[in-house]
């Protein structure tokens, strides 16, 4: 299936370009997704014992060159500010990227003992990256997203802390998003900029291709070598933290448009639907139109009372057919018609965007439970489709041909042999446009050879072209 | 009473000082406290119909450009991205100081008929305003704020909407901030830059200083000119929208410190309290502290039952004494305290904040709903006396030494009478550094003749000094 999730993007109604290059507007009906997802994972986050606080928009320039591996994978996507209150600045202000280096520098003064120990905050903000190539919600030059840091005592726990994180972030995004990525550890090529380890969950779209929709970092010592963050030990000595650094984006929201699309459009998981329950009132005559509105709206005050989100779409501008369109397009999970003869005999029709089927003649009485039933059954079912998508989708290759040819007709996730090597991943990448993805952990161990170089490997990695 | 909020700020752990000038780092205790008023507003916000969305942190410069006024005000104190991706930007980027252009521009693409009005959005956002002299919350380089925008078809439509929002936000101050704010009008050269009118909330602190809390401005069709925001009349004709624009800042929590603190620290008022109820084991033995431990355990979870923020403080490292004044400097409302004998007796000790009136004996029984019934008490007491604090600091002068003299002695808002025009009101602002606050809605009628020219007045003005 090809899509155009830009397209489709604008459409729906998601977002929309604005007049600064690779920056969008995130219209009211994405940006209420944005604020499900926050919810959620905010919850979540905080279940962690993860507070949350604010650090500044700006990063003085020399802090961001540190940490060298940082500095060298973020220096070309930077912008910069040079000039405020009508003068030019001493020292260049970059917008925060990410914000490692501003967190770590206050870390520095915030932690002292082994007893501050572990510490952590998050951040809900925007960052800018100036990416070449952007795209609605894949990769926009300013992103909303979420970043935790934490500090530790020992390396063991750092580790601990990363993979844990990227624990929540599975369980948020099955539960809740409906996906079911694959979680492992990205190759040392593909790892963030400062980190000895990034653990990622990586999706598989609807359109075969793959999205990083998550990371979690494990720094070891890094950064706090490089922001003087120790802290003393039970005896007495100075030893540097281990730290760790996680976070998710409005990526999200394209890996919930792209994980679970059809061909009519958007397919919303209850949990992030902004509108759960979309209430079409069907009608000719004005007496009709007063009976039927009338009905709606108590259908709406039950739907309220039972905590669903939902809607009234009374617009006499546009045809019930017109409205169906819309609303599948738009993704909503469950359709309420009703006209002249359902509130006669006290019944409506549903319709469930997932599987688009009818069910008619369903009694009014208990509808606010139908449908939350209803909704129970299609989170659980797009969830149940995404996991079979991506296991329909993931093949094995066992020469660069072979992989090649997968990922030409088919696409999806292809597990190969692979000597563990920046070399020969960099030469999959040149012969295939397709990168490994990630070595994920729930791999059986076997025995095989590297598609390019012959040698021996013990295990399959993931590999797929990605957005 | 001399305070200094940057003290008690830092002392506190609401915020801290960063790395980059003017710019605070906002610690999570602090950062609880935004949490908490942002989902009190953004519930009223909703309630009125308008819809969150983000808009780009990026504003072309040819944009702030258009509206004269507009540049003139924001010009000085703008921070100016022009290199970004390693290249120097064709056009340079200001970091928005407010959305009006952006967001305007956005209306223009998406308003085009009657049918569109009123048509509206809010943005929860970080702004940039280079700011000479700065002081955490109050007066910070970034900020995070809120800032509605709403299009309609009449100017009167727009009027009545930003005095809409200017009610939501006292409505809001009153009933959570537990804050008593004068509500009226501001001079025109103290109007927001690009504005036809501008209303505001200003309440008088502690240290008998004014702060502006928030403000609502109708900007009639200046910006649909210049950004030509047209739509189509029921009769096929072209107009320019009537716009408004709303916002309330992190501004707030210095309010919140500075309306109610003492000699003690800062006092929360409840609903926007990140910990309502701190409670203090008391033991000297290990036996003790199990018991006592044990205890504070039960009420915790039945506190968390009853919905109430709580947290134990079982830090071992620090004598309840010093937890005392910790969490009265804190602002927590109420402290409860439980030692062994209180265990056996089935009963604790509280002490509420506002009046620091301890209260022995509180059986342990129905302990959750005493607490919500002091919390709901204290919310009130602390409204009461922050309007008594208002009315008992607000004065009356018909000389301009008379009104230095109250400045001078006493601080708070002084009623005087004053022509209405710019050059008087720069006369008293050079003479006093103070400034006409609002012309309150509320004050009656009254002859009298302007402090610095002897012409006549209709209506007393509320001045005093400002942060």
């Amino acid at each position: 299936m090809v899509v155009d999730l830009s397209e489709l993007a604008l459409k729906a109604g998601l977002a929309d370009y604005s007049p600064v290059r690779g920056c969008m507007v995130i219209k009211p009906y994405g940006y209420a997704i944005w604020e499900l997802i926050q919810k959620e994972l905010d919850a979540r986050i905080k279940e962690c014992g993860h507070e949350n606080a604010y650090f500044p928009l700006f990063i003085p320039e020399s802090f961001l060159k540190k940490e060298a591996d940082h500095i060298e994978g973020f220096a070309p996507e930077c912008a910069v500010v040079t000039h405020a209150g009508g003068q030019k600045l001493e020292e260049p202000l970059v917008i925060r990227p990410t914000s490692e280096t501003i967190i770590y520098h206050m870390f520095s003064k915030w932690i002292h003992s082994w007893r501050d120990l572990p510490f952590s905050v998050n951040q809900w903000a925007n960052v800018v990256r100036w990416e070449m190539r952007t795209r609605l919600f894949l990769r926009t030059t300013e992103f909303l997203w979420q970043e935790g840091h934490t500090a530790h005592a020992t390396h063991e726990e750092a580790d601990g802390e990363a993979l844990r994180m990227q624990k929540v972030y599975y369980d948020f995004m099955t539960k809740i998003l409906a996906l079911a990525p694959i979680v492992g550890q990205k190759s040392d090529s593909e790892r963030f900029a400062g980190a000895e380890k990034t653990y990622s969950l990586e999706v598989l779209l609807r359109d075969g291709k793959i999205l990083q929709a998550g990371t979690s970092h494990c720094l070891g010592q890094g950064f706090a070598k490089a922001f003087e963050i120790q802290f003393q030990t039970p005896n007495n000595e100075l030893e540097f933290v281990h730290l760790t650094s996680w976070g998710v984006s409005t990526r999200l929201i394209g890996a919930i448009v792209l994980g679970h699309l059809d061909e009519k459009g958007l397919i919303l998981p209850p949990a992030v639907a902004p509108i759960q329950a979309i209430i079409i009132p069907i009608y000719k005559t004005e007496e009709e139109k007063n009976k039927v509105l009338e009905e709606c709206q108590k259908i709406a005050s039950e739907l309220k009372l039972a905590g669903i989100r939902h809607k009234i779409d009374s617009n006499d501008q546009t045809s019930p057919g017109a409205k169906f369109n819309e609303w599948e397009l738009k993704g909503v999970p469950i359709r309420v018609q009703i006209g002249p003869r359902d509130v006669q005999n006290n019944q409506v029709e549903l319709v469930r965007r997932d599987k688009c089927e009818k069910l008619k003649n369903i009694p009014r009485l208990g509808l606010p439970e139908k449908i939350q039933s209803l909704l129970t059954e299609m989170q659980d079912y797009l969830y149940e489709r995404q996991l079979a998508w991506r296991e329909e989708n993931t093949y094995s290759a066992d020469s660069i041909d072979e992989l090649e040819q997968i990922l030409e007709t088919k696409g999806g996730f292809i597990k190969a042999h692979w000597n563990g090597k920046a070399d020969t991943e960099n030469k999959i990448k040149e012969l295939t446009k397709a990168t490994i993805r990630v070595k994920a952990f729930d791999e059986p161990e076997e025995k095989g050879k590297c598609l390019i170089s012959g040698e021996e490997s013990l295990q399959r990695v993931y590999i797929g072209r990605a957005y």
